[in-house]
């Protein structure tokens, strides 16, 4: 009996799939955005899906686990772009989505399975007058869980900054590979091991978050003639505090064609800010646009257009969906991730434009980093080859604008300090020990030594 | 009979005061914090009080004002600190007060009658749901139009900026004392000519202002051994965005002892941070003090203090009421209003501490600036004459910060230009041709020679 089939045989009545098929499809996430990542993971899949229905059933998983060296790789809706939910050494997927519960919310503050999808989170909190404080674009089909352990911000991150930024995330549970394993439960600064570790240190399986009350969000798309019109304004709308938003997004002119949900009403070759207003602001907003010669070409209701089929929310033009509305047409583009400093953005981002106008379409996301509004970039870019790729890095980096690499695996790779970490390899060698835990993903553990 | 008898007997059955003890009670606000507002305007009285019960009322008053050539000087709560409400040539006080309805609310917008109680306002929101953006330290006596009349900011500009922060006072209506006195409507950015005019561009009788759901703030107030520990943390506290936040303040060792709510939870010398924080953002806050070096030396639930016969909220103790609380024992004090540069702040704050260590006590309230977080300081001065306190005035400008200095009366000259200016001129012609309206108040104004 090989390792995988023992593994199996000893998980009792847990579900489990192993359809080859099946098991390939639930093996892969949105990696393939980078050509780089595409390479390197095509050939790698899980060699079976387990589908815990509670903390016991993790609980078990684990010992089995450990018991039979069998490589643990935890997904949730398998939206990520780094690879986080491909398993790169085989054994078992942990498809998280039957803890898909919201145990409670109250006065700001909800607990919730990590499970549980972004959409139906969403509408859980709405029916009780509360909503999601951020989402990813992918809202939905990704899990809350896959959100925190794999990404960073998102829709939202105007009001609330980003998923790291004390406050957003209060607390989580967690199933640790030790050698006895067991669910713990971690709070405020301590949590920060498990968060954004793509699962390499612990299988969360309930997180505490802010919430925040629910507004009847409307999207705006207010179309510029040229990309600096539209930067400036959008700039100005993330500054203005008296205006309650949760998403200022920017596109350049070549992106729209693109955008099948809107791009017959915006005028040919015109930039595009995105918003969502409250609707106390929305009176403002378009006074302001009217003084900065924007014009308003696209309005909606945000829900409504979420609860309808076919029908395209506006955030899903934005973050890592408008890279994504390019690669449904074209396979020729891939993108970047890029924080620009909270002073002298825009002239920056004006800079880093003009030096590659056949590579780049500029896209740009509103958010206070350290408290101060500044923006990423998401530039769609052209792919020729990745010595090109490299280089546009370098140049970003070479003028102070700092890349989130999405073209790597490792999560230190993918942030910003690009090292392996001494404190984040003693977190691994507490949780994981016998290094189970999506493999591949940690550049510290190469520090380590498997244990047993 | 004198013209003001003229004007008593043409007002038909609208109430009005003339015991002169309540008429001098009436032509009072807070101008005597300031040792030279209190030289130049204790003289100053209306010769009666008319209170209108309706717009009807106020439209008759203003034909009756012009027919007489009566100067009338609104008045909200009296809680103005430039002698706002103070009648500089006599005439009839108008108070406001009859018109305190709550209108409407709905969608985070509120329509609200302009003289109705801070405190009365929130709370008739509150049972709706939801809560005014920010208000005064004055919340208990002050009326929303004398606040959007005469104010600038306060509790609540930490997260929605200033008054004048576009989105925050969507609309107005008011009565102008033109040919035909009428009343109209201003909406956006055509209503800022009678917004923070301290009424001499019309009187406001209906405000539409943004409002945010009600949240169950809690007061925490942390102490530092030096006021350098204290404004780091309520300055990165400020930056937080992922904590929800109504009021970050600090004040200077010295400045707790005058606080008699507290001050026996204070450590001697202690510097101190008070905060209004929401549930969801306490723990975090916690957390934060405690890695700062921070003791929260005092908690209490906002809205319990200010419904508790002889407690404080610890905004009682932020803003103006800052220098209130130090006036109480000592009428030796006055203060200034400063405002810091985002860049630099906390240097620049330092700098000018070291320079006044026997003049100054420090005391800072941090919110965004143009959306940029920053603080302004409303440090309570020792005054010793005025050469002394225009001295300290002119070595906080030689450094680049901003004084809004409050020993003057006109809103030009407590503002930050100190010029008349052609366009505040035009608009006093338009809406009060005969210049009745709150005289003296209105640097612009020279420029014009009243109608009529």
């Amino acid at each position: 009996m090989s390792s995988v089939e023992t593994f199996l045989s000893l998980l009792g009545d847990i579900p489990v799939q192993t359809v080859p098929a099946l098991v390939k499809r639930k093996s892969r996430d949105f990696y393939w955005y980078s050509p780089v990542l595409k390479r390197q993971l095509d050939s790698c899949f899980g060699d079976c899906i387990v589908m815990p229905r509670n903390e016991e059933d993790l609980l078990h998983i684990a010992r089995v686990a450990r018991e039979t060296k069998t490589p643990l790789t935890p997904r949730g809706g398998g939206t990520g772009n780094y690879g986080q939910a491909v398993p790169m050494e085989g054994g078992a997927v942990v498809e998280m989505t039957e803890l898909n519960k919201l145990l409670w919310v109250k006065d700001g503050v909800a607990r919730v399975q990590a499970g549980m999808n972004m959409l139906d989170l969403d509408r859980a909190l709405h029916e009780r007058g509360w909503e999601v404080r951020m989402y990813p674009s992918t809202k939905r089909t990704a899990t809350i869980g896959g959100f925190i352990a794999g990404g960073s911000g998102g829709i939202g991150s105007v009001r609330w900054g980003g998923l790291s930024s004390p406050g957003n995330i209060l607390g989580l549970r967690f199933v640790t590979l030790g050698e006895n394993p067991e669910a713990l439960e971690l709070r405020g600064s301590d949590a920060r091991g498990i968060l954004h570790t793509y699962g390499t240190t612990g299988l969360i399986t309930e997180l505490e978050i802010g919430v925040e009350p629910a507004v009847d969000w409307q999207d705006m798309a207010i179309s510029f003639g040229t990309f600096e019109e539209a930067a400036v304004f959008a700039r100005d709308i993330a500054l203005q505090a008296g205006i309650q938003k949760k998403l200022v997004s920017v596109v350049d002119g070549d992106l729209p064609p693109f955008f099948a949900s809107v791009r017959e009403h915006v005028p040919d070759g015109a930039s595009l800010v995105i918003l969502m207003i409250a609707p106390a602001g929305i009176e403002t907003v378009k006074a302001l646009a009217e003084a900065a010669n924007g014009h308003l070409c696209y309005e909606a209701n945000t829900r409504e257009a979420e609860d309808t089929s076919g029908a395209t929310p506006l955030y899903e033009l934005t973050w890592n969906h408008t890279t994504l509305q390019v690669l449904k047409k074209d396979r020729g583009y891939t993108y970047l991730q890029c924080g620009y400093p909270h002073v002298g953005t825009l002239e920056k981002v004006a800079e880093i434009r003009a030096l590659f106008p056949d590579d780049l379409m500029m896209h740009l996301e509103f958010f206070p980093m350290g408290g101060h509004v500044s923006c990423a970039a998401l530039p769609v870019i052209h792919f020729t080859d990745e010595e090109r790729l490299n280089y546009i890095i370098a140049e970003h980096e070479k003028r102070g604008v700092n890349i989130a690499n999405p073209h790597v695996v490792t999560i230190e790779e993918g942030g910003m300090h690009r090292v392996a970490s001494p404190a984040l390899a003693a977190i691994k060698k507490r949780y994981d020990p016998m290094l189970l835990l999506n493999p591949g993903k940690m550049l510290s553990v190469k520090t380590l030594k498997a244990e047993g």
